[in-house]
């Protein structure tokens, strides 16, 4: 490729809104473009440089028997209502009407589509374990957008969809795919910590997230210090250390506590430790009732878990008003003690305990009264949550469930992830069977498996940059070889360049030519730079039998032959630099 | 690929609604299967020779310096607003909202989105000529589907844009197109016509459309000879022979006429050739102008040349009512002499007459009042049209305007289209421009370039095919070889098939191999030719040192070595069988 005629140029201009380290460089050197917020253009740099990741996911793929297809962009409606997931998706669908008046949604991800599609088909054991997969555009009507790539409404993304006649077969798929993954991410140039995750609005019972560590990530997650555990905060457990379990319980006592409402202002009241103080929190879930979380004064509430032990999808924190009208209680004073007594007829309230307040006795807190607490409050005796349950956000310092630790909170961002579903979506749409060994259908046990292309294309960016620009490793770089000719106007320079532009493509090298005539040598090596193909060649009136090469992030020159470059190139040692 | 792991199997039933060969087939041999009306899942063996195609078509585009990127697929409205095409397309376009109320439309074409994302960049006379293209799923709301993936309302589609600094570096450019789009479709094995045709609700002022001769397809077009004339029905042009102007012009009469209101009805009761009755067709405009087209009576009018004249974009029949209670005529005896004094004062009528009417003197037809006649009218004399031009459709027979001929009407299958565009986006669109040598700004000179892959994929097996199944030209079959395995319960044929499978693949050559034990070869013979992959290469217990080969569409079969085998696949003049 001439680089006169590469579209577009390199800008000096970042946008407004980027802070991001990727989302500036990958701006800056043309490789994606806003259209609105959050739908990019894939310029022909990044395309070249997403083509390449997509490539060796599907090498990856079709090694262990994945099958490539597609399914339509337009999802009948129909398919999500069977599974409930019209209601229950965690990102806003996007739904449109055909001038038929048919509904569709724009897919989110396929689940229901190739469940679908597989049962249209009369299949058997004989044909699972099947492996199908796709790259197609997904899109989530997230409210903000952020960070170039890494949180968009749209998105080309690798989802594949397994279907084995057991969960017992489907643990074997599932290794393999979580090998695959790394293998992918591990070619693409990317270290990748594999994080036990939510599923969220998927369904099923387990699933891992591939993250890349970086400061910039949204994914936050706890490990161990050799990484053999490793959690998402939403799932992360700890032990929580015994306090005073040797107290004598002492008589529950009601008390004036004429004090603010946060935590601080129980502590400094009482000058009791922050773990003794029981925390309250008061949420309305979709369904309207009102969940009372009740945890140990120095850990949080972890509204993923509370979700799980409530068995619903969606929270909200309940309104003063709505603490004083219908729970006729007092906020910053809850308690769990006597609530119940007191709501409102219509009510319904659930009082939802986390484990911790089994490591403390005498706990003091709220007396559901403005200005009063209680002193010695303990669990059993003098209130019974209806639901006791791990609800706690994981924390620093803390041990593993494992006893491993200490546990060490990180954040990274997330570029792949695979999901075990089980039963989850066979069993709510109707026909979703393989004819077994006896000839009788049953469900299939199935799992599901996702990497943002784009994501995966900004975190090589994020992660493999210098002030000057980016790095590419060579297996996902837009080109191996930036060619950068100097004193053009010479005759005999030109001919070179062109001549040595034309045997390395000859070589199967993917060249960027940088053929401009009337643009300075350090405009041409800041483009360069920033660009950050790995392999910068300089063929100039200096050069003469050899090339000047030096690799993208390191400082030194080399002067190497045509054919010493080529061979150093394709050494496959260099595969990431 | 195993056949016993491909997903899905081939079936024996045919979708009822299914009347085209290709749709059958892709159907039944498991390329293709429907989610809803018009919008398919592209299986694994459909995907590889879409990819193929795909490939193809990368290929020659990066060849004369197509650079390859990515648009999102929702388009904010707002850009289509700015070149009216909100209203003016001819497809509906699908529009929604996202949570931000922001309102987009599923990409139809993408002129608009190409257009701004160049003016986001300040681009020099240098850059071009330049050529953006993208593989991309477009979306039109038909109100009909069809045919498998004849006319659908999603498919992938090759869109291209050019940006030239003048029209006649366009016009390069454009022939540098037609010429690999020519290419494209002879690698795919696919022989195609070049036929001129309208640009519809694209804009610009020419286009071509590549057809593929078909019964079943839905361009209609007429040619010469020797196809150097070759033309849309829509443009089609001819010479109209010239009739009666020998006779003097007699003087207008109005006669009783009791008859029907048909053509032939006139010519009956007049006893005068159909040619000179004048056939007279009211039309509405979508601004609401009553619009007369007038034409000599054995020729039909063309509404597309029509709307070009009257410079609308959409027709519709008047209704009898209308024409009795705006125009005060009469359906049947509509004419063009005295209506414009007839009409209601608040309606436009525009009075458009066809070319032919210039060959005809003396001619008869209605008089705007029930079983009332006119004889012997003439143009200038008796009735002044607002505009006179070419509204006629072509005819069968007749000879083309350069007085080749005569002319044949044919169908096929519009598998790609090219456009000049000029400046109708860059003129409509603020800071369309590049930078000129004198560094003032100019509008773009553009083109749009279209292939429709579903559709590509479609009419090869449309038109290489037999009554057993699709025969694929070896650059675009799913795979290359299709090794049946018989007699696999004997353990040394089963352990050759095996080998053979191996030794093909490490050669390159991609396999499908049915491995399958418990089949008949009856059943993997029909599978095969249903399949249609070009080489059938057989091992059983008979075959021994050499295998059976044959060729999809031959009726030979031949013996064999491996090494000949795997030189007669990757001999380039088997590219197409």
């Amino acid at each position: 490729m001439l680089y006169s005629k590469l579209f577009p140029k390199t800008i000096k201009q970042t946008p407004q809104d980027a802070s991001l380290v990727s989302h500036k460089l990958l701006y800056r050197a043309g490789f994606i473009r806003e259209s609105t917020a959050g739908r990019y253009y894939m310029l022909p740099l990044g395309m070249r440089v997403q083509q390449k990741i997509q490539k060796i996911i599907k090498e990856e793929m079709d090694k262990i028997g994945g099958q490539e297809m597609i399914t339509p962009v337009l999802h009948p409606k129909a398919l999500w209502a069977e599974t409930n997931r019209t209601t229950s998706v965690g990102f806003e669908l996007m739904s449109i009407k055909d001038r038929n008046e048919m509904e569709f949604v724009l897919g989110g991800t396929a689940e229901e589509m190739f469940v679908d599609l597989v049962r249209k088909f009369q299949i058997s054991y004989k044909d699972l374990p099947l492996n199908l997969y796709q790259f197609s555009t997904k899109f989530r009507d997230e409210l903000r957008a952020r960070g170039g790539l890494l949180r968009v409404r749209e998105f080309l993304m690798k989802d594949a969809y397994s279907f084995d006649i057991s969960e017992e077969e489907f643990r074997v798929t599932y290794e393999l795919m979580r090998q695959t993954y790394s293998k992918i991410f591990e070619r693409a140039g990317l270290k990748t910590l594999v994080v036990a995750s939510d599923n969220g609005y998927i369904g099923g019972e387990y699933c891992h997230e591939f993250v890349v560590e970086s400061e910039v990530g949204e994914s936050r997650f706890f490990v161990n210090p050799d990484n053999s555990y490793c959690a998402h905060e939403d799932i992360a457990e700890f032990i929580p250390d015994k306090k005073n379990l040797d107290e004598q319980e002492k008589s529950l006592q009601e008390v004036e506590a004429v004090r603010g409402t946060t935590m601080e202002d129980g502590v400094k009241l009482h000058r009791l430790p922050l773990w003794q103080q029981i925390k309250d929190v008061l949420f309305v879930d979709e369904k309207g009732r009102f969940i009372l979380a009740i945890i140990r004064g120095d850990f949080d509430v972890n509204e993923i878990k509370l979700l799980h032990a409530i068995k619903a999808y969606q929270l909200r924190p309940a309104t003063e008003e709505e603490i004083r009208n219908k729970i006729h209680s007092e906020p910053g004073f809850i308690s769990p003690v006597g609530i119940k007594e007191l709501i409102e007829k219509d009510v319904e309230l659930v009082i939802v305990a986390d484990e911790s307040l089994h490591t403390v006795k005498n706990a003091y807190g709220g007396a559901n009264k403005k200005h009063r607490d209680l002193l010695n409050m303990n669990l059993g005796r003098d209130y019974k949550p209806d639901i006791t349950s791990d609800i706690a956000m994981a924390k620093e310092g803390f041990l593993a469930p494992d006893g491993s630790g200490p546990l060490t909170a990180k954040k990274g961002i997330e570029v792949g992830n695979i999901f075990q579903l089980g039963f989850h979506y066979s069993s709510k749409m109707r026909g979703a069977n393989f004819v077994d060994k006896n000839g009788k259908p049953q469900p299939y046990y199935m799992g599901c498996y996702g990497i943002g292309l784009g994501r995966t294309l900004a975190s090589v960016a994020e992660v493999s940059c210098d002030d000057q620009g980016i790095i590419w490793p060579l297996s996902v770089a837009p080109f191996q070889v930036h060619l950068v000719g100097l004193d053009l106007k010479g005759e005999s320079v030109k001919r070179e360049a062109e001549r040595v532009y034309k045997l390395l493509q000859v070589e199967g090298i993917e060249v960027l030519f940088d053929d401009r005539i009337d643009v300075s040598p350090g405009a041409k090596f800041a483009d360069a730079d920033l660009i950050g193909v790995p392999f910068r060649v300089v063929i100039s009136n200096k050069t003469g039998k050899t090339l000047e090469v030096k690799k993208r992030g390191s400082k030194q020159t080399e002067f190497l032959t045509l054919s010493s470059l080529i061979e150093t190139v394709k050494n496959r040692e260099w595969l990431i630099l």
